[in-house]
């Protein structure tokens, strides 16, 4: 559970929150000279509300810890994310709407090419288009075996996520994927004594549906990784009394929001302009707005710092939108800090911008960017704070003792 | 018990220590122009320190949650809020020197006004004088029961608190205040089987009472809440090797500082002024002197921002004659947040300012006010940490470890 002080202090009064997260927002330059993309983006929108409200930076996990996306949206929804852990599987399920029930197991698979001997040629089958995927992930989907139910769903391109459903199946399975061409894949093996039906299941499903496959040129064999089951997450309704709504473009942001309770909308359009008209269409029927940007990640990534730049800009050109719906408290942060200098995920702090028009503390902070946010009135604090401080600010929690 | 890791470091040099705790310090301002009571002030001796020394804010019990006085107060002396919860009925009867020992319960009262089918139609008794009120309270003073001994004390006009003194008896008890007019007051029933005994008793005193007031023209009955008991906190003395001073001009304060084994000292006079020489004159007797200046919080409550910067500029104005003690450690801070702008208590972080002239480190910041302390030398932190910084820089702490 969240935070249990929390509960008894909620006060469902009605107002408004936005969470707007921009994927892997955080920079860094290691120079003084340098700029991060967003210090380089031209933000007056986010400039102007920064100067208002105030800012501080978040530890996504701990010191030193670089986070993947799952821990660090589950630190942001105030999920401490050392104790509640979900298995990669589960939540590529949940975003495909797969249920996952506690018992059933899921895990991610890509296709792969095999040679004759078994071994792995291409750990991807030669990145196998969406279309010609399709038909072959489907025919892993008809292989079904005694006492279980299999369902098999294509992610995107040669990724799929299987879900097994039976009863007491444990999901402490070692990965088939063995990370590297020219050896056979591994065999499934329970890591704990209670996986060993599952264990035993799954192996005998690989075995018939390496079968299903035999014939096929290039995608003749699939690789399993990140065997997890539902962690069974207390809702946000339940633990923060919010009617809460996900708007997302991809899979796997909407499937942690769904692990949490909150409903999914669909976005009409593309891009930060259509997530806010979106939030818009939906203002009357939820009291929190989880939006989630995800191409700051995306370019930080690739190493392109202007493209992250330019989605920065975007998301503050389409920012008057959002505050057009006059929200009581936005918070505008990153799950996590991808510097385009590292071209990955790093431990950074996040910058983080509170702005809560009838309750914020202004600080001496004008820009949000890196370097302000680290001396804003917030302070540097732990991501998992992130919904006790937004709901304070929200007028949504009643005084601790007396 | 305060942080164990203190105890085996600790080293009674003699060194003095003041802790000044202006109650709900901090304000807010919602826009760059605004100014808080601490900034509009004028502090020239505040800034001298805060020039001198180091700053900080504290985030009084976690982020996001706003405090009441007891938890505010029990983290400043270095009492895990969360751990150790103070009832209101124990700390109201602390406040009174009515001692409330383990197996004794407390409960705070109000006179209030019944009509003929013993529906509560004035929850204060029309707010009754001081005056008007006393022999009523006394009169519930003299209703005793067998078994145990009964003590009524007034607190203020129409407000008493009650203890009931015996022997296994559980404050687990709800509150009789229904909390609304029109209706009976509510029976009190045990809220867990080791309460039983205590509900039987209070109930059967509650009846007796009643028919001692069923002659009163106004306040023919009352309402009880916040049942409790000693919380057996660790004393001053065991867990810091202080000998330490409460100066106090509030009961609820003197309650808090009692069940931490503060000796209570009497303020000759009214104001910050008197109270600095209050500690003057008991200078040589003690070693921690926690100093509570309480019309910062008031005036914040009342949304009056020029009185509550009066009050602070009047702690200003007679801080010399504090300095001129020589203290070792000199802390300014407050227990929470009370901007005037909500007139509220709040979580917003609270300013601090340690000034030990032989040991603080300087920093860059020059003035006492809320957006200074959040850049300040000592950054965010939990007000819990107060305790062992004041050790600390007061030379009391000797090295962790080889």
């Amino acid at each position: 559970m969240p935070y249990s002080y929390l509960k008894p202090l909620l006060d469902d009064n009605g107002s408004k929150i936005v969470l707007l997260i921009l994927d892997g927002l955080g920079g860094i330059t290691t120079s003084p000279e340098g700029t991060s993309a967003l210090e380089k983006a031209h933000t007056p929108n986010l400039d102007k509300l920064a100067n208002e409200g105030t800012l501080g930076q978040t530890i996504p996990i701990r010191y030193g810890i670089t986070p993947g996306s799952g821990p660090a949206h589950l630190a942001l929804f105030g999920y401490e994310p050392l104790e509640y852990v979900i298995g990669r599987g589960a939540l590529s399920a949940a975003g495909l709407d797969l249920s996952v029930k506690v018992g059933d197991i899921a895990a991610r698979g890509n296709l792969c090419s095999l040679d004759q001997e078994g071994n792995v040629t291409d750990r991807r089958a030669g990145r196998i288009s969406q279309q010609d995927a399709a038909p072959i992930i489907e025919k892993l989907n008809l292989v079904q075996i005694p006492g279980v139910e299999v369902e098999v769903r294509q992610v995107k391109e040669y990724r799929f996520v299987i879900v097994m459903r039976g009863e007491g199946l444990d999901p402490a399975l070692n990965d088939t994927d063995p990370q590297e061409t020219g050896v056979p894949p591994l065999k499934v093996e329970a890591q704990q004594p209670e996986a060993k039906k599952a264990a035993e299941l799954i192996q005998l499903w690989i075995k018939e549906a390496y079968q299903a496959l035999a014939d096929q040129p290039i995608a003749n064999g699939f690789l399993l990784r990140g065997f997890a089951t539902d962690p069974g997450l207390p809702s946000y309704e339940d633990a923060y009394e919010l009617q809460a709504a996900c708007i997302a473009e991809y899979p796997m942001y909407k499937g942690v929001s769904r692990l949490v309770g909150m409903d999914i909308i669909e976005v009409i359009g593309d891009g930060p302009q259509a997530e806010f008209e979106t939030a818009g269409k939906y203002w009357d029927k939820h009291d929190f707005f989880f939006i989630h940007v995800k191409k700051t990640d995306s370019y930080g990534e690739d190493g392109n710092l202007s493209a992250k730049a330019s989605v920065i800009e975007e998301v503050d050109k389409a920012l008057p939108v959002l505050l057009d719906l006059k929200p009581d408290v936005l918070i505008v942060t990153g799950d996590h800090s991808t510097p385009a200098l590292l071209k990955s995920h790093s431990w950074h702090p996040v910058p983080f911008l509170m702005w809560a028009p009838k309750t914020h503390r202004t600080d001496l902070e004008t820009k949000f960017n890196e370097r302000n946010c680290a001396r804003g009135g917030l302070g540097t604090f732990p991501a998992v704070e992130t919904m006790s401080l937004a709901l304070a600010h929200a007028n949504r929690l009643q005084k601790f003792g007396a």
